[in-house]
C-alpha cells in the first residue's frame, strides 16, 4: 500500500530520486539531504505506515532486523564512533513526513549533535504509578 | 547470555527490581529512573548486546517487534501527543549502558525534549559520495 501524497512512497518506488544505500523488498535506505552529520540515513518500509505503532509487529520485526547491518555500514563508512538509530512518530515528536522512518545518525564525541538530554527525577510515588498506568494498557 | 558486569542483565534476570511494564521471553520494559520525560520506558533484550548492530538480525527483528504495542501503551497511559524511539550507541552517541536499549520517549508539542536538529546540506557532489561508500561496505 502506498499514499499518493507522500514524497517517501514516492522514494519508495523510484518517482523520487534519492541518494541509495540499500534496498531490498521490506526496505529502502538512503542519505538525508539535510543531515544532522555527514552519512545521516534514513531507513524506510516499502510500505506506508505513518507511525511505527501502525505497522503490524511482524512487518516492523522484518523492517528493524536490517538496522543493525545497515547502520554498521554506515559508521565503518564514515568512520564514527557511534550512531542513533531514532525514530520520531507524530510532529510533537518532530515527525515531519508522515511515513514511519528510522535515523540512523552517525556519531563522534563532543559533536554537539543531541547533547541535551533533560533528565528529571520522579516525585516519591509516582514512577509506580505510571508504570501501572501503562501495565494496564498492554 | 548475559554479563555478570552489566545492570541490565541483572535487571533483566530480577537481580535489581524495576517499574517494570512488560515482559516477554525476549524483552523486559521498565520505565527510566531518570526520565526526559514521565512515562520516558526503556525496553532491552533480555539477552546481552553492547550495540544493536552487535544483535543478529533475527533476534533485533524479534526484539523490535514489540516496540510498536509497548510504545503505544505509553502513549495511552501517558496522554502524549507523540514519541521517539531511541537506541544510542557508543559513549559517544549518549550510550552509558553498554547493553543495547531502546528508549521510548513521550513527547508534547513545545516540550523542549529534543529541540536541537543541527542539520545542514552537503557540498555538491558530496552526498552521492558518502553513498557510494556506505554501499562498498554493505
Amino acid at each position: 500500500m502506498s499514499n499518493d501524497d507522500c514524497i517517501f512512497c514516492k522514494m519508495a518506488v523510484g518517482q523520487i530520486p534519492v541518494a541509495k544505500v540499500y534496498e531490498d523488498q521490506v526496505v529502502l535506505a538512503f542519505l538525508d539531504i539535510g543531515p544532522v552529520s555527514d552519512g545521516h540515513t534514513l531507513v524506510i518500509p516499502m510500505q506506508h505506515f505513518e507511525k511505527l505503532d501502525d505497522c503490524p509487529p511482524e512487518l516492523l520485526g522484518q523492517i528493524s532486523s536490517r538496522l543493525g547491518k545497515i547502520a554498521k555500514a554506515v559508521v565503518d563508512a564514515t568512520g564514527s564512533a557511534g550512531y542513533n538509530v531514532l525514530c520520531n512518530n507524530g510532529r510533537a515528536a518532530g515527525q515531519f513526513i508522515e511515513h514511519f522512518h528510522f535515523h540512523i545518525i552517525p556519531r563522534n564525541a563532543g559533536d554537539g549533535v543531541f547533547d541535551h538530554w533533560p533528565s528529571h527525577k520522579y516525585a516519591e510515588g509516582k514512577i509506580e504509578k505510571i508504570a501501572a498506568r501503562i501495565r494496564e494498557k498492554l
